[in-house]
């Protein structure tokens, strides 16, 4: 598993409901905004959405939450790539708030073609630098 | 001006803020769901984005905001023409609960081209429907 | 288990994202609408948000995405409940279109204290209509 | 009018829509981050939802779409203080890609009882520092 990559999220207003806690489905956007970004590390613009005719969709998901944000709260959202396949990747993520979990979950993509929605074989320029990654990270 | 049509919303959790009330933002939401009800009643399909090259964007909107809506709230949201242009669409809106108006105001939307994003000549097929709501109004 | 209930849910604009089809992410909150609407089939209004010092968090999802929805699907959100803990209800929920499965998977839910976020016995009024549909469901 | 504060708004897959294009009905969001950075660099925390018994809510809102903002562009979202009332703030805001003006529009904001939600005078901690301000605007 590769080396851990993070981004700081801040809660606002717009992410919290009635209970007074972050609304359980935004820590979803917290966690692709930290893929995105760390995709964007990579070099890999446009991530979400190629304009070679691809695009990146979430195939498979399984998220615990252990403890709520709440407003104002300063985030840090993280990534770890777990595998690469012929067209999928799986992240291992976290949500947390100093030095508590608050979500933790696995997240799978699959890259799929824009129109047939057909699974496409990763473009090279997305698979080597995850699979340096990966390869980086049994060594340590 | 042309009779008024409306649509019933419920209000979820995922509608609400830490405030403990509607969140603001989402009485746009409401506000469009109204405005796509009122377009498939005049047989007005994929009004938000059509097969044929063009799709509707909001240019301008004016909202005031006098009471809030809660969890679990069954709203109304209205629309009535106010006017029809060459490229936009006047409409007056707002948002009840009983007979109260929770949110009241006016928004404008243009039909544009999808890919150059300039203004485009409403179709007839749009246009027809509204005038003749619109020249009924006045009747009435 | 408990046999099925099923709510309409309607793709809007706001549902949709810049790859055309529904972002992944919202239709968690058509699963929720659909628990929502089951709870108040059962007589438990504000199921999300008690005024009694209690309130439901989801603990626990895990999910797969099969098929994308699109623009001005009318969808069908389902839930069965697959098990009631001491503080804590088991769903198992998918997203339809026609007989199509686009989304489906499991939630868990689990009942806690407002103030201090600790778990808390399931109320009998919420326990007692949900032991009862688990115990028809067993006889079928 | 008190001198421009801007904060960086980064575009995910979020905030778009199925025309390819930032949904309109975020912008207002991005806007209400631009306000929240703005109150917090004057000291002013938990501005939208006080611990001490007010809140702010938005009573008034008047927007000009002008052009689309598109996935991953990097936006700056500003306010002006445009007048202090005794329950109110006006702010002048816009949402700009590079030099180009994306979205612009007046927003007012109204401290209220967050039991009574009747209008409350604005905290001296907060009308301070913004007359303040808007003393060294006309300065200037």
């Amino acid at each position: 598993m590769t080396v851990e990559f993070s981004t700081q999220i801040r809660v606002y207003i717009e992410d919290t409901d009635a209970g007074g806690i972050v609304y359980y489905v935004n820590y979803l956007k917290y966690l692709e905004r930290a893929r995105t970004e760390f995709m964007r590390s990579l070099g890999i613009e446009r991530a979400a959405l190629s304009d070679q005719g691809w695009m990146f969709v979430v195939s498979n998901l399984s998220l615990q939450y252990r403890h709520p944000a709440r407003l104002d709260d300063c985030l840090e959202a993280t990534v770890r790539t777990a595998g690469v396949g012929g067209a999928t990747i799986d992240f291992i993520q976290t949500v947390r708030l100093d030095h508590t979990t608050l979500v933790e979950g696995q997240v799978q993509i699959a890259c799929v073609d824009r129109h047939s929605g057909r699974p496409r074989r990763l473009n090279m320029s997305i698979r080597n630098p995850l699979t340096s990654l990966l390869r980086e990270g049994e060594i340590v």
